[in-house]
């Protein structure tokens, strides 16, 4: 089996937190559970949320195989039994102690060194410089555009200041304040399915009177995917790659136009084919869809985050799918992390140990020398994300 | 590896069936056969059914995986070879001195004890209280609403009393004749993408309206949708689980509208979210979607059954799979079996042995300690069909 | 393990090609590379394809998984290290020696006794005596509908002889041409949604007389849908399968109607279940839907190219995955090979390996017997293939 352990890790995908202190049981699995629904959905749904249904949607958290992993990997780390009590016990005290040196030895262990994250989340906007000064690695911040639209709707524009707003706006972000990246996630409001010829300034104009006049009639769809289009545009010209959110995200996604299949249309347009895009989470459990496009479209990449640590011991298969039709050199780690630093932790112990095991297989079944896999592995942990974000 | 072989088996989801007495083997094999076709379905399509094409539908009956596997299970049951006339001999030897006693034998060796089983088909229905009077287990009527449907449309009554007789049969099966849930198929007749919208009464009216003038103009589907609705909230009401058939079926299910996809925006709708959900078969091939929805929704489980056993060795990829995203708590073991005793009893055999290997790999991998391991597959098995079904 | 590597191969889906003499490393990878785009590609884009860029391009094709074990098995063909450069110089000088003597040799060692090759690609049409001289294998053209589709629109003629010309060219290929089958690529086209409604010619005199005219509305999607239909009828005529292209393609297949499901419709209705149809490339990344097809309509089948090689490791997977339903005797072996012979090559080589696997692991779970195995492992490398082309 390869041993991957001493390799450094760019996670590319996941967004920034603050330090919260010492949390307990309750709040740290509210915190880190990927879905699992909350007090709110319910009640919203008329259920009245006695004990007994307050119990029974903390044990829905709890019983996922990637919950069982990262307690199982923290206990490691801090050498105790893997119950949820004795882990925090721990945790908080490590983390009253100093918490920048907590997440210093965590992510030294598991070789994290940057973190490639999505400022658009959580809102309102953490600063970029208090995140760093928390963090004990290098932070590269990702522009998202959907809070800038947020933005510019309630600003009552006439169109072409407000087309004028949103490309300054990123061009601002992008030149002087140390964004290194776009990203969307359409795919959680009018979905995927973006025709090309989205991209003419009147498709912007027209969508944009017709919210105004309240008229309806897909407006808002028609808006989104002009500015999806201008951002790309804008990622060409400053030479930046987009990420683009595919497949699985919380209860709120567009979950049948969220297959990266609907981009294909776009994304071969001549006009865009110059620019850099991540297939954000590969598109899992589409992933197949993702690592077809990484094939044959030149420009187009894998992010394997999220499903990587949130579907637990998918991780290989994920890795190991993605790999079957994507360049060894389009596919970059990522975690989706976010509230807490143990999530970015366990995704890449958990990362590591697949990505071991399904070079190893690639090895054995004489798909690859062992010297060709070791490269691959430098290059999915953090070559190729380095190279895609120039980040030397 | 897991021995599971001692545990006890719900099995959440099957049909009713009566002794048949001694089948011969073409008999077996239509019977027990998941696809393969007919000899109407040629006729027709315009084939004469000569003697070779007879032969050619018997042989892509017996060349699955699944049909070779059950013939290995009954085997080793009997202690005899893996050929059918073999198992055959034996099987109607069984049949022919005790029914009841073989069924007790074979369900007892798998650890079978229970069937939640859905009377909707066979059709014309089976008598609950005949089925239990042979069969030597646990009998759980489920209450499907497509017969109901079809028997109210041939009524000819206005709408107020369609809706009104709906309601009062669905209540009457759920309070007084031992129906424990409801189910639909509806993604065998206009498919999963239901509008939330559909709730409204007024929307049945219309429909069933335009179905009685001829309109056409998808009034057959409004009115499915309505009544589909309109039984989650019975469901609600009446505090049981509702199945929803999704993925893979006979060769007239709608094939494009069957993934669990299309339901996400039904079930996030508040209005339902009290609901617990089965999402039947998991919607193999599909069921990275349904295991996602397990995950983000609360109270959406994944029953297994269907691919386990008519999809062969996929048992344990779609147990591994379906575990990546579905909480422990939420995954639940069936079969899809019918006609004959056996394809359950293969079923659970071949459920066993595979979640055995699944459950293996998690412990080896690092995902969970031998005793959640075991712990799960006690839930999977029957803990978790128990509490959905309030059986104790 | 199984050892196959003794039995005849047939290979189900390939292209012609003819001796293109020695080639150079990065001809032989833009020949051989299943994706990974062009400098025409970026060009269009408006990307000035610059020294680096070029290198880009190159090193996307050389990354992945697929062309590394073509490297391999070449290497060791040639008992050389497995460098593109060493490979090729090897390669290239037994080609000049003597290009067949060379593929005889290629395909003696893999097993590969029959190409069933679609004639319709590259174009203009190779010769099919020329392609016969060159290759020392059995060559079984396969008729392609689109170019006649194209050449008949050219034409410019009344619907009344462009249906018979258009009936006539595919009877006179089959009846007197030597060729074997009929292959379509809708699914580069208009996609695979194709009303069986679509059978009757008035949709073709109509949607004819709407591109004429420029009328637009989908007039080119209903000429293709009736002459898709037609050709249907025509192999029932001829007795002759139908082979139709599922799943993943180059960058220019419709991506969202590829999938084999939208198929369903069609291949039921009754007028077409006589039929034989191959779903080529078993619709990958979409092959369960692929095996759940030729599970439940009777005359349907798997044609496992395309993923067998360019999916590189996939082979496995795939082999696994659509045995969980297709039937074993409707599972045909394949590579969709093209340009050059050691695609074809390599697909064996990987396939036979990927199929042994698959087959022990299917032993060992106790699914099959060893004998089983064995009539498995020869049906779907040339059985299956040979019985469906009448070829004995």
């Amino acid at each position: 089996m390869l041993d991957l352990t001493q390799l450094p890790v760019v996670d590319v995908h996941c967004h920034p937190f603050l330090n919260r202190g010492p949390v307990d049981a309750e709040q740290f699995t509210d915190l880190t559970a990927f879905g699992g629904g909350s007090r709110q959905y319910l009640e919203e749904g008329g259920v009245a949320v006695t004990d007994a249904v307050h119990a029974e949607l903390q044990r829905v958290k709890r019983y996922t195989l990637y919950f069982r992993r990262m307690l199982r990997d923290l206990a490691a780390f801090f050498g105790c039994a893997p119950d949820l009590d004795t882990v925090l016990a721990h945790r908080n005290r490590a983390v009253e102690e100093d918490y920048t040196s907590y997440v210093r030895r965590l992510y030294a262990e598991a070789g994290l060194t940057t973190l490639v994250a999505d400022f658009g989340f959580p809102l309102p906007m953490l600063d970029i410089e208090a995140v760093r000064a928390e963090l004990p690695v290098e932070v590269v911040p990702i522009f998202r555009i959907e809070p800038l639209i947020v933005d510019l709707l309630a600003m009552d524009l006439p169109w072409a200041e407000f087309r004028q707003r949103y490309d300054d706006t990123i061009a601002d972000a992008l030149q002087h304040k140390g964004y290194k990246g776009v990203k969307s996630i359409i795919a959680y409001r009018t979905g995927l399915d973006i025709s090309p010829l989205s991209r003419t300034p009147d498709q912007g104009y027209q969508a944009l009177d017709a919210i105004r006049r309240g008229l309806g009639g897909g407006s808002m769809k028609k808006l989104r995917d002009h500015l999806l289009c201008r951002a790309l545009e804008l990622c060409i010209e400053y030479d930046v790659p987009m990420q683009i959110h595919t497949g699985m995200g919380d209860f709120e996604v567009n979950l049948v136009y969220c297959r990266p299949a609907y981009l294909m249309e776009l994304l071969r347009f001549p006009a865009y084919r110059a620019c850099r895009v991540l297939l954000v989470h590969t598109g899992y459990p589409y992933h197949g869809e993702a690592a077809y496009m990484a094939n044959v479209l030149p420009r187009v990449y894998c992010d394997v985050s999220e499903g990587i640590p949130f579907a637990g011991h998918a991780a290989r298969r994920i890795l190991s799918e993605v790999l079957e039709m994507a360049p060894i050199s389009k596919v970059v780690y990522g975690s989706d992390g976010y509230a807490l630093p143990e999530i970015n932790y366990t995704s890449a112990k958990l990362g590591k140990q697949a990505l071991g095991q399904v070079l190893s297989d690639l090895v054995t079944d004489n798909m690859l020398s062992e010297a060709e896999a070791q490269e691959a592995a430098g290059l999915i942990l953090s070559g190729n994300a380095r190279e895609l974000y120039q980040l030397d």
